[in-house]
This record gives structure tokens, sequence and C-alpha cells, in this order.
């Protein structure tokens, strides 16, 4: 805030609400001043905030009044001059609303304050990410174990749906589970299309565990693998092998990107990788750093991130090989430990009906 | 388009999207002009959109530039001075990013074009939001039945969540389950609280099927309930009843959340009713039209809301009574058919353990 010459900064993203404070509720908002951090709610959540926040943290409701309105008046009340405000969350509409009740009061996009704090997990986040990624693993596991050659790719998401509410967390986004050709949309939903029909089988997953998430996608072949599927899995894993090794304090993230990237153009699938490698995961599952070719985020002691190739041959279907990395001291540990050689991923035709 | 004298329309929110064209892919924008449809997406969706969107509606991939620079390419070619755009889904930052990549053309905010029409609905989706709701009920009706005095909220709610999944759909949102005095947060979430310490239990849950939401509350009381429970949710009922009763073509909705406030500060109880009575349900939980006393929204038919009169009071306990609505020809169609006499409430103390 002193960087940005603020008197205020005012939290609009929910999850960094829930970052600086615990609190979880709705169309809330998180004024900060140099003294005072003060909870801008309404009635329905006043108990949770009573409960769950720290002493520090006021409470103020805004009763029949906007939030706009009862913001714009805690800011005159203490006399803010300044304030900053998180300009990817505030929407252009709430933004005019409330400029218009500050009145002469200054209101500057402040950039992602929060986010850059939340880039570097401490030890209880990495505990708690780590039993997220665990879960993911395990429910995976699970779900591949009952597998049957009659079910569909929605019969699929839906075990392991179920598997993470078993396990005490949930989806952290629908799975996306593609069979056959289906696999080459990166973001295929899961549809009725039957396992039986196809070789290959890709799945992408997640489990949000107290607040936390993970990712991990990993591709099947079903009964005998053609020549092709062979080549190109040996390809993302190399890629993926050669990018997580390139992990080191202090390296750019899109140096971690190119290292993935120049493998693959250099076997011919270059054109075929058209996302980035990766994105910061915590409690967002799409949050920052940034792990791309044009990414400006620096490789730092904490991060969590997935390293996630893939190949993507429209007609023929995709391989993506995806994994939650955490930045240690030394280089990096895989969260997400699931088997990924070819070997591991051939799961036998004779599947019972 | 016409009334506000756009050359182009560009949409942004994802239910919008999807409620025109069936897309339902994430970080892409649907341009519309008098003449043309474009969804402006990237590679990952591409697959979805040439499988899923009617003929009419054309694909423009952004490949590597950013979604605003594709946008504002797109204007220029099509020659478009006057954009209008969704204020209150475009955050700040993407709106700068918009508005200076298209230069001298005219950027304008035009309200809620799609959400307008979206609170109209039409008979194909009122058959799935009957659907979705008799789901919510079918699933109520599961999870009930299984009910022991050694489960906790959450044992509930992952009751209610599995249930939906088995059922073919899922939670709309993560269902609130609270017992005791903590039935007065009318947002509560589920905790490790056991049902067998208390009197109330408040369950609010609603199921997501084939992308329509439904959404229903049910106040249940364990063993003999205590008169003021009888008395409060009485009131609360009459209120949702009264409130109910009141809906008619050409009414303004206040005139709905009036007829439950006025029936509970009678009572009594009104200042123990904060929030609004109610809001439309459909691709989202939450959305047009809005049933609050400050609405402007009329009430036609073809809307579908929820009618959710409570009475919070802390440290003892809230009572809350939720059904979603259809508006037809003569009045109303209540979706969510879940008994609701205070005589079905009553779940007899002697649960097994």
């Amino acid at each position: 805030m002193a960087c940005h010459r603020l008197d205020g900064f005012l939290v609009v993203a929910r999850e960094n609400i829930f970052y600086l404070n615990g609190f979880s509720g709705d169309d809330s908002w998180l004024l900060i001043t140099a003294e005072r951090e003060i909870l801008i709610t309404d009635f329905r959540f006043q108990e949770q905030a009573d409960a769950n926040l720290p002493p520090e943290c006021e409470v103020s409701l805004r009763s029949r009044k906007s939030l706009s309105a009862k913001t714009a008046e805690l800011c005159r009340k203490l006399s803010l001059k300044k304030i900053g405000f998180e300009e990817r969350y505030l929407s252009y509409h709430k933004f005019h609303l409330l400029k218009k009740a500050l009145k002469s009061r200054e209101l500057r996009p402040a950039g992602d304050l929060v986010e850059v704090l939340r880039m570097i997990k401490d030890p209880e986040e990495i505990d708690l990410l780590r039993r997220s990624a665990r879960m993911t693993t395990r429910v995976l596991s699970m779900a591949m174990k009952g597998l049957t050659s009659a079910m569909t790719e929605s019969d699929l998401a839906g075990r392991v749906n179920i598997g993470l509410l078993r396990d005490g967390g949930r989806s952290a986004f629908p799975p996306i589970v593609a069979v056959g050709a289906r696999s080459s949309q990166p973001h295929a939903i899961a549809s009725c299309h039957h396992l039986e029909e196809e070789n290959i089988l890709l799945i992408d997953l997640g489990a949000e565990s107290e607040a936390y998430n993970s990712d991990m996608t990993r591709t099947f072949v079903l009964g005998n693998f053609p020549r092709k599927f062979k080549t190109i899995y040996r390809a993302v894993l190399g890629a993926q092998k050669k990018a997580i090794r390139s992990i080191r304090l202090g390296v750019p993230a899109s140096l971690i990107d190119g290292a993935a990237r120049g493998y693959l153009e250099e076997r011919g699938y270059g054109s075929y990788f058209g996302h980035s490698l990766g994105h910061g995961v915590g409690l967002e599952v799409h949050e920052r750093p940034v792990i791309s070719s044009r990414s400006r985020d620096i490789i730092k002691k904490g991060m969590v991130f997935t390293v996630e190739p893939g190949v993507y041959i429209p007609g023929w279907g995709g391989i993506r090989i995806e994994d939650t990395v955490l930045v240690t001291e030394n280089g990096y540990e895989i969260l997400t430990e699931y088997p990924k050689d070819l070997e591991s991923m051939v799961i036998k035709r004779n599947l019972k009906r």
C-alpha cells in the first residue's frame, strides 16, 4: 500500500478475503488501512464473521445500504483519500457505483497485491495442498480399479466426483474424461461415449479439500496401443520431465514453459501444443504464477503450480500429462504422485462388462 | 441493440453465451451484430465450438492474441462504431484493455439485455427446471430416510451431494445444513455439529441438472419441538403461502416480497427477516427477477423464482421455508413439491445411532 501511496485498499475477490482472514461469505468486501481491517458484509454472514474472524478484523454491517454506499461511508469516516482496488475482480458496473458514492475521493486500480502474496505458500498451506493432491491420486486409483468397458465418460467422471466426496473433499472442477478422438479437446465435457469403443482415455481431475485445490491429468490407453500413441506419449512425458527438471529458484517461469515447448518442437509436435504449460494452484485451481512463454513471474520457493504439456491432434486424439508441483529450496517436489510411465498407462482390454 | 443504437453487442457472461448458443467454454466472448454472431475463443474450445454451435454462429480463434485484441480486430473489420458490453460481468481491468484496443470506437455499458431474455423461461427450459426441482426433492427424501443421530451436518451435506451425483446431477451450491442455534445463520457452512445435540435442522439444497438449477429449504425439528418453534414455523409458513398466493401476472415483484414481510411484521418478526424474499432461478442459482422490496421487476408468465421467507433469532436458531415457483397464466406452480406442513417436519428422537 505504501508503494502505491494508498490510504486504503479494497479487497473484493472472495479468495483474497479468505486468504487474509478466513472469511468465506459472498457479497462482502474487505477494507484495509494502515491501522484497521474492516469486513463490510451483511446480516446473512454476521454470525459467520463474528465466529471466524481474527480479533483485529472489525465487522461493518451494511444493513439496507449497498456495498458501495457502505464502503464510501467508511472511507469518509476514516478520511481516506486514495483508495486502491482489485481491478481484475471488480466489475465495471460496481466500479462506477463505488466511484459515484466516493465522490471526490480517488479510486485507483492497485493490481494484484494479494494474489502476489498468495503465490508463495506457507508450510500450513503446503500441508493442505499435499493432502489435496493425495486425495486426487487416491481417488483416481479407486476410480480406475472399478473400470468396466460398458462405462461411459460420464460414469467415470461420476465415480471421481463421488470418490472425492466420500474422501471428504469435492471436485475442484468438473472432471474431464475424454475417450478416443475426443481427447484432443483439452477441455472436453464428459459425455455418454463408451470406453470400450476407443483406445485413448484422458482424465483430468482435481480435489478441493479444506479450500485448497490440486490438479492432475493422466492419459491411459485401452488395449493394445497404436505405435503413434507410444511415440507421442513418450514425447509428452519427456517434455514434462524436462520442464520439471528445469524448475529451480530464480528461474523465469517462461523458461520452464520453454523447456517443454522446445522439447516438443524438436520432435515436430510444437504446433499441437496450443496452451500454456501450467498455472499456479492454491485457493483457486487457476492462480498465479503463470507458467507460459509470456509470463513475467520468477520461480520462488513455496510456489505450487501445474506442469501439463499436451499434444492434441484433431481427429486422432490428445495426450496430456499433468502434475501439481511444489518449488522447494533445492528444486521441486511432485505433489500428485501417480504413475505415469508408459507401461502403467495400459488398461487391459478384457475389462469386465 | 436498436434501442441502444449499437452496431455490436459483446456478451461476456458465460451463462449468457450458453443461453444464446449452447457453448459452455471459458475465456470466450460472443460478438453480435445485426447480421452476424461470432464466438471469440481459443484452441482449447475449438472442437467443442465446432460441434455444438448452431450453423449461423461463426467461430473466431484468437490464437496468441488476447481476447481484447481479437475482439478489437473483428470490430475494425466489421466497421462497428458503437459496441455495447455487459458491465456487470466485464471486469474494470478487461474493460480498459478492450477500450485501449478499440481505440476511437465507442464502448458503452448496455445493461442486462440477455439477463432480461433469460427471465422468461420457454417450455423446454421449464421442463428442465421441473426435472431439476424433482431431483432436489427426491434426493432430500432419500437423505432424510437414512438419518441417524450420530450424523453431523457435514455427513448430511455429503449425503445430499452424493445423492445428487447418483441421480445424474450435482449440487448447485454447497448444501447448507445447520442444526440448533447455527440455523440462524442464513448461509451457514455445514460443520461437524452432531444432529442429536439439537432441536432444529435447517437444510437448503439445490440440484443442477442439465445446466438448470433449483433451490429449496426445509426446516425440521428433532424430537419434541418447543412451543417457540411451532409459533415461528407457522408464521414463516403463513408468510410463504401468502406471498405465493399473491403471485399473478403484472404484479410488481416488490409486492410479493411485501406480502411475506407484512405478514411477519404483523406477528412481530419483521426485524428477524433480514434478506429479500427470493431470486430468479435458471442457468444460475441467483438470477433475475429480483424479489425484494426494492425490485422493479414485474411478474410475467414463465418466470421462475424462489419464495423463501425466514426468521433468524441469534442464539436461538432460524427457520426458513423456500420453494422454487413457476409463474403460470393463471397464477403459479410450485416446482419443489416437498412436504412443509408442521407435522411433516418432525423427526422422531429415537433415531438409530
